[in-house]
C-alpha cells in the first residue's frame, strides 16, 4: 500500500476478514511469474493440453444456433445437459447418478465455499488429512472450524486412525483420495471401502475431491468413494485438469437432502456459473471428446513426472525422499529434519527456482521440512536443470 | 424430494444453511418459465440486446491469438485491461480511480457476497433500504446481519433519517442510487451529496450498487456516489444488462485497504472469474461499443417502460398506484391496503400473468400489499394483454 492510504478510513472488518492474513508465499510465488524463473510451484496445467479449435468451435456454433440460451441468465443448478453427462458419467458398475445430485460449480473452489457454507459453524469439528490441500483450508477456514488432522502415511489417511472420539461430532471429513495436492499419494482400495462404510454407517458426512481422478499414469483407475455411498458422500468434480481451468468449470455430486441446500447457498453467491461456459464444455465433451482427448493428457504428465523423478534420484543428496506418484500433478519432497523449506524457498527464487513449501498445507501442526513439486507445467529439459540447482541449495544445508 | 430419500442420512447443517428457506416465491416462479406465461417477474435483460456477433468475433479472435491467456488460470484480482478500463471509465470530472482498486466479480452477486464475508459478523448492523434489493438481502443473510431499515420515500433513502442513533456501529449501509430493484426510484442530486458527506465523515461505510445506471431513458445521469467519496465507497457495477447476463461479469471498485481483503476472500471463494469470458468482454468493449450500444437498450426499454405505463393507466382501478421509473428495468405497485400481493399472485399466475410480490424486499416489516413489475422482458402488445389481465383480478378483489 502507498503512503496516501495511511489517511483512508478503516474499515470495520468482520472477524473472518481480520484473520485472513496475505499469503507471504503467495507474494514471494508472484515473482515466479517472470518467464526466466523455473517454477514447480504453480499446479498449471499445461496449456499444450488446452484444446484450443474445439472450444472456439463450440462457442460459434453456440453463439449461432443459440445465442439467448449462451448469454441469458440461467438456472443456479446449472446447465441441464451438463448435469445429465455429468450424472451419467458416474453412473457406473451398479451405480445410479441423478442429474438432480449434480451442482455445476465455479470451479471446484466454488464447491468447498459453498460446502463450507452449508456444513460449517465457527467451532464445528472438521477432519482433514495430514497435510491436505490448502485451498480446502482457506475456504472452510472463512467459516471459521476447528480443524482435526486425521493420521495418515504413505498411502493416505488411515481408516483405523479414525477413532470414535477423534470423529465425534465432526461436521465432515475432507479428502482427496487420487493423487492429492500436495503429496501425490493415492489411497488404496482397502481404505477406501474402509472409510465409506464409515460414511453409509453415519460416523460423518465425507467430502470426496477428485481433481485428479483421471490423470491416472499406471491406467489403473481405483473406485471412487462415491462408488461405494452414493447417497452418503459429496463428490467434486473439475473441468479445469482435462479440459481447461480458465473456463472455471467444476461440478459437485451430493445427496439432494444437501444438494437442495447447496443450491440455495450458490443462488446468494453468484446466481449460477456462466451459461456460456456451460455450454461450451457440454458442446465440446457431448459425444466422447474426454476419453479421446485425457490419454494425451496422461502421456505427456506421465513423461514429465519420470523426468522428475529421474532429476530427483540423480541430483539429491542422501537424506532426501520423495514419492513416484502414479497419476496428477505434484510429488512431495521431505528434507532432513534440520532444513526449513520457507528458508530455502528464498534461497532458491534468487537461484530462478520456485516451489511450494510444505507448512501451508497442514492445518495444525506443520512440518517445515518439507515441499511439493509440480510436474506438469516446466517440459522435461528444464525440470533436470531446476531440480539440479534446488539439490545444490539442499546439500549447501544439510 | 421423492420418498426415498427419508433413508438418507440428515446431513448437520450450518446454522446459517437451517435459516435458508425454499422461496416459495422462487417455486412458484419456475412455472412462469413456460412460453404461455406472461412473465413481468424476471429482471430478464431482453435478448434482442444481446451483442451476439460481437462476442462470437472476439472469442475466436481470442483462441486464436492468445488460448493460453484466455484458457490458463488467472489473477484472483481480474484481467488487467478490463480493470483498467472500468478505473477510466470511472476516472471522470477530477476523480481519479486506480485500477488497484479494481475487482473483477463473478457477476455483481459475487461481490455482495465478498462484501458479506469481509464486512459482517453474526449480528453485524447492516442498513437498507425500504425495501431493497432481495438478493443483496439473500447474500448478507449467509453473514447473520442485523438489518436496519432506513426512513424512505418516493425517491429513495432520506439523509435526515440517517440519525446517529440509527446507524450507530453500523458495518456498512447498502443501497442503489439509480433505479432501484424493486422501486425503479432514483436518489436526487441533493441526497447523494448528503449521503457521501456521511460517508467521508466515516459515519458509516457505504455500499452502492449501480446495476442500472447506464439505462437512464431521459439521458440525465446523476453522479455516482463514488463520484462525490472515491476513498470512502465500495461502488458495484456489472456487465449483466448492457452485455449479456449469461457472461456472469461484475466488477467492484473499492478502496485498497478493502480491496486486498476482497481479494483474499474472492481467492478462498472461486479463484478468479473465467480468463475467457473477462477477455471477451474488453475485446468487445475496449474500442468504444458500449457508448454505441447502450443508446439501443434504453430506446427499446423506455418504449417498454411507457407500454407499461400506459397500460397501468388504461386498465388499473383507482387505489392502485405506481411510479414511472425514468430508467432500469422495474415499477412499483402500491395496491389498496386489503390485497395481499402473495395471495394475487396464485390467482394471476392461474390466468398466466406472473409478477414477484413485495414482501420479500423488505429486510423487517413487510407491506403485503405491493408488488415488482419488470418492463424490460414483456414486448408492448403483451404488456398490455397482461396489465389488463392483472388488473380485473385486482379490481375483483377491492
Amino acid at each position: 500500500m502507498n503512503p496516501r492510504d495511511l489517511s483512508l478510513p478503516e474499515w470495520a472488518l468482520s472477524e473472518r476478514a481480520r484473520k485472513l492474513t496475505s499469503s507471504a508465499i503467495r507474494e514471494i510465488l508472484k515473482i515466479t511469474e517472470r518467464p526466466d524463473v523455473i517454477s514447480f510451484a504453480g499446479g498449471l496445467p499445461s496449456p499444450a493440453t488446452f484444446p484450443n479449435e474445439r472450444i472456439a468451435q463450440a462457442a460459434q456454433r453456440l453463439l449461432t444456433a443459440d445465442p439467448n440460451g449462451a448469454l441469458q441468465y440461467s438456472a443456479t443448478e446449472g446447465y441441464m445437459p451438463l448435469r445429465e453427462w455429468v450424472a451419467e458419467r458416474y453412473s457406473t458398475g451398479g451405480v445410479e447418478i441423478r442429474p438432480s445430485q449434480v451442482l455445476i460449480t465455479t470451479g471446484s473452489q466454488q464447491a468447498l465455499d459453498l460446502l463450507g457454507k452449508t456444513l460449517i459453524d465457527a467451532g464445528s469439528k472438521v477432519l482433514v488429512e495430514t497435510p491436505t490441500y490448502l485451498g480446502a483450508l482457506q475456504s472452510f477456514s472463512l467459516y471459521a472450524p476447528t480443524y482435526v488432522q486425521v493420521p495418515t502415511d504413505h498411502a493416505g489417511l488411515i481408516p483405523e486412525g479414525l477413532t470414535p472420539e477423534l470423529t465425534r461430532d465432526a461436521r465432515l471429513l475432507y479428502a482427496q483420495p487420487n493423487f492429492q495436492n500436495p503429496t501425490g499419494r493415492r489411497l488404496p482400495l482397502e481404505r477406501r471401502e474402509q472409510l465409506a462404510a464409515l460414511a453409509r454407517e453415519g460416523a460423518f458426512p465425507v467430502i470426496e475431491d477428485d481433481p485428479y481422478g483421471a490423470l491416472d499414469y499406471r491406467g489403473t483407475p481405483l473406485p471412487t468413494l462415491l462408488s461405494f455411498a452414493p447417497e452418503h458422500i459429496v463428490h467434486l468434480g473439475t473441468f479445469s485438469k482435462v479440459l481447461a481451468p480458465g473456463l472455471r468449470l467444476g461440478y459437485l455430486i451430493a445427496p439432494e437432502n444437501l444438494h437442495f441446500k447447496l443450491v440455495q447457498a450458490k443462488q446468494a453467491t453468484d446466481l449460477h456459473t456462466p451459461s456460456f461456459t456451460q455450454r461450451i464444455a457440454y458442446d465440446v465433451i457431448k459425444d466422447g471428446f474426454l476419453d479421446e482427448h485425457i490419454p494425451s493428457i496422461r502421456t505427456l504428465y506421465r513423461e514429465q513426472c519420470d523426468a522428475m523423478h529421474d532429476a530427483l534420484a540423480k541430483h539429491m543428496p542422501e537424506g532426501v525422499t520423495w514419492n513416484r506418484p502414479e497419476g496428477g500433478m505434484f510429488l512431495w519432497v521431505d528434507l532432513p529434519e534440520r532444513v526449513d523449506s520457507m528458508e530455502l524457498l528464498e534461497a532458491s527464487i534468487a537461484e530462478g527456482v520456485a516451489f511450494v513449501p510444505g507448512a501451508p498445507f497442514y492445518a495444525n501442526e506443520a512440518r517445515m521440512n518439507t515441499l511439493r513439486l509440480s510436474f506438469v507445467t516446466v517440459p522435461p529439459a528444464k525440470i533436470d536443470e531446476g531440480i539440479a540447482r534446488l539439490a545444490a541449495l539442499i546439500r549447501a544445508r544439510i
